[in-house]
């Protein structure tokens, strides 16, 4: 027998019979039950931890919403959904799904009133100088590369991280709802499951699936659908290393115990197809306060390779897939302010001559970059890497000083982005791009909006966004 | 069900039965097809195409072999087993299989010596100052970067690049003697047959195939094992967006036709696992005649980002990957020559400054670069990339010329290296690692030994030895 798939005449008896089963409770499992349920499908979610909540509850908990939410709206911001899909179309990677991010654009407003249906609360406030979470309970952030280059050229950019009302890390705060909507609706939860197979007849359609709780299995018949919403597989090395070794040396995996892969292998395991599974989230949040953004990111060859003023998502992976994690944020006196993010001071300098040997840089290498930068930055001018001008000034005033931004000792944080191959509906596609009958999927078990130069919130957005379609889909057919 | 995979109850009736088939006539299968017969396997081969060949019939014919052949002693060079495994462990990539190297380089001078059994003719002449394969009929050649930085430090260098008596590409050569040994041996043939299913138990074997031959269906049972060789999918546009969307921009897409991914999706369909479905061979030979290894490689904002002398599938990974395929190869009139391969000069000036305007860098970038590459240089230095000395001279004589080597304009020949997971013996792995019982695969339908960093004949090199491997293990179980 495959690993991971059961052959219905090995399911002696059902313990279980419901519509809909959902395997994961985060919040693609959540918004995908809610949506099942009310949907009048009987509805069943599966969480292998003892409560809900998953990677979505250890997260920012931004969204990324736009187009002209109810939130941006009122903080005085204007946007509109072309805008929103033509940043996103050249922002989120190499070749993005095109109809799931329009479809997303289109339907964001919608979703962020249906977020806020479900007991989410939004403070109206926009909060300025951060990218993503702010250290207020204010609802609207700037949390993406928008006003960066080449985006600000390609759609007027608008602030789209909604987070919710609370300090700090929101996440909680948002499956604490998310879970409270599932609670109340007539969607059941069993804790403490563990899908261990799915249930596939030989003609290749999912029937149901069998889940491991204290030591016993549980055949889980499902008439309609199985979805399975099990996040990521930052936490499987054999994976990382199969699909995306680089990322293996990232020094914080972003995700819950439970994101190893589980359910994207129980996909393949039936047959579903995956998708950009070498893309990832690299979160160097190397510029907070955005001060620092003046200041010119460098690498071992002493070359800058990005424009500072990029989102730190962009930033990670550029510096890890393009530069193997070697980079130096590298200032002067008048930029030099503490970092949000505690980082080391890898080199201070009188000259740049002084800070490239310290740093063991190529002798001449960041001479020569500083040199040309602060040559253009005179004028405000950057035309290697078009930083926005407020972030451009000459780094001219002594000491010089190069925050450490290498993989060794500083925050790199990962989550993968790849997984299985789903339809706008959360079908889950086998290699041919052939639905498996009775087998859905959303999150991060599924390939994301974003396959590249993440902006935060669109792994919450697509989560619940997708999951909501998957669980209607589920349950009406 | 399931595209590409049947249920034995739906076989009616079987129209051939064998211990082994092979699915597909390039060289891993070939290599199968001869040692599962000479296993005593009663096999058959088919191939989709009129004739066998495929993509190893229009490939250069080079065969990475090394650890001390008796073709590079006859030609005066040691190698060891060991220098060999150093190199190719640094140079494949991330996370290449360490297991499957190992073997390959402990067993590549008794693999040569089977190919020379095969009836593939080589001269124990050494070629010097080309990259792959040579201009003559003579057998060995430097095909990698085993002299470039890091490598020489790593490994003690040695041309492992062994080519079939031939002028010119050499790959019609090899497949005329490997289809040739299949012919001579037990194995039969049966071309004009596609396959289009797997045939596989509720329990996860694979018993058989079905083929499609002139518009009719054949039921093809397999006592012992399917053997996948059915190559890459550089042809196939849904599987390049979805896995190596940077790849769809090279204009040279190295494969036949069958190239298109076919095997691998059957694989998948059947449960199986994919590795590094994002690697691919890209070769830039924007350095032929050597000589041009004294110009500076730049990027769209005039910096060197790679040591020139590297070799071109290192160029070319580098160029499209980290540089989105924006890449001029700066020379002065000391160091031009006509290129080997036909390529555009994209601008010609009498100062860097010239050079720099006429090919719209950044003002001051490539001045910058070159005046720091030229200070080195005059001590025959390169302290940023480490170019071997020999290729090291300032670039200080006018007129500058640029030729263009992006990918609009230049050779960009690209190939897959991402496929199906297999053991070391050609068993094709379900997610988890273990066997799909019965299925087998080789060369390129398989995630290679390279999975960067390109150095040629590995693939011909692997789908050979491995393909032997497969045709082994089946045979015998």
């Amino acid at each position: 027998m495959t690993t991971g798939v059961r052959d219905p005449r090995e399911i002696a008896h059902w313990d279980d019979e419901v519509d809909v089963l959902v395997v994961g409770l985060g919040a693609a499992g959540a918004a995908a039950a809610v949506e099942a349920a009310c949907a009048g499908a009987e509805t069943l979610v599966l969480e292998r931890a003892g409560g809900g909540g998953g990677t979505s509850a250890m997260s920012g908990g931004v969204l990324y919403l736009g187009g002209g939410t109810a939130l941006q709206k009122t903080c005085g911001f204007e946007d509109t959904p072309d805008a929103m899909f033509r940043y996103l179309m050249a922002s989120c990677g190499e070749s993005p799904d095109e109809a799931k991010l329009r479809l997303y654009c289109e339907g964001s407003v919608e979703h962020y009133a249906w977020i806020v249906a479900q007991g989410v609360p939004f403070k109206a406030v926009f909060y300025d100088g951060c990218s993503g979470e702010p250290p207020t309970d204010d609802g609207l952030v700037w949390s993406g590369s928008e006003r960066a280059y080449p985006f600000r050229d390609i759609a007027a950019p608008a602030p789209r991280g909604h987070v919710p009302r609370m300090e700090h890390q929101t996440g909680p705060l948002l499956m604490q709802k998310l879970c409270a909507a599932v609670a109340s609706s007539p969607a059941r939860s069993a804790l403490n499951h563990r899908c261990v197979a799915l249930v596939q007849e030989p003609d290749g359609s999912v029937i149901g699936a069998v889940a491991e709780t204290f030591g016993e299995e549980r055949a889980l018949r499902a008439r309609r659908g199985v979805i399975l919403t099990t996040g990521g597989f930052i936490h499987d090395d054999a994976m990382i290393a199969a699909h995306a070794p680089l990322v293996g040396k990232c020094n914080i995996r972003v995700g819950a115990e439970g994101d190893d892969g589980s359910g994207i292998r129980l996909g393949v395991a039936a047959g579903a197809g995956t998708l950009h599974m070498d893309a990832a989230s690299i979160s160097l949040p190397a510029t907070q306060p955005w001060g620092l953004k003046r200041g010119v990111l460098v690498n071992a060859q002493g070359q800058r390779f990005i424009n500072e003023d990029a989102y730190y998502g962009r930033l990670g992976e550029w510096a890890l897939f393009r530069h193997g994690g070697r980079a130096w944020l590298v200032v002067d006196d008048e930029v030099f302010e503490k970092p949000d993010y505690p980082r080391e001071v890898a080199a201070v300098g009188e000259t740049p001559a002084d800070l490239e040997r310290e740093l063991r840089l190529p002798p001449g290498s960041l001479e020569a970059t500083l040199a040309l930068y602060n040559r253009h930055a005179e004028r405000g001018e950057d035309p290697l890497f078009h930083k926005a001008e407020s972030y451009v000034k000459p780094l001219t005033r002594p000491p010089y000083g190069a925050f450490d931004c290498t993989t060794e000792n500083s925050i790199y944080a990962a989550f993968t982005l790849g997984g299985l191959a789903t339809d706008p509906d959360g079908r889950v596609l086998d290699p041919e791009g052939r639905p498996l009958p009775g087998l859905f999927a959303a999150g991060r078990a599924t390939s994301g909006l974003s396959v590249g130069g993440y902006s935060s919130g669109l792994s919450l957005g697509d989560a619940t966004f997708f999951g909501r379609r998957a669980g209607r889909c589920a349950a009406t057919g």
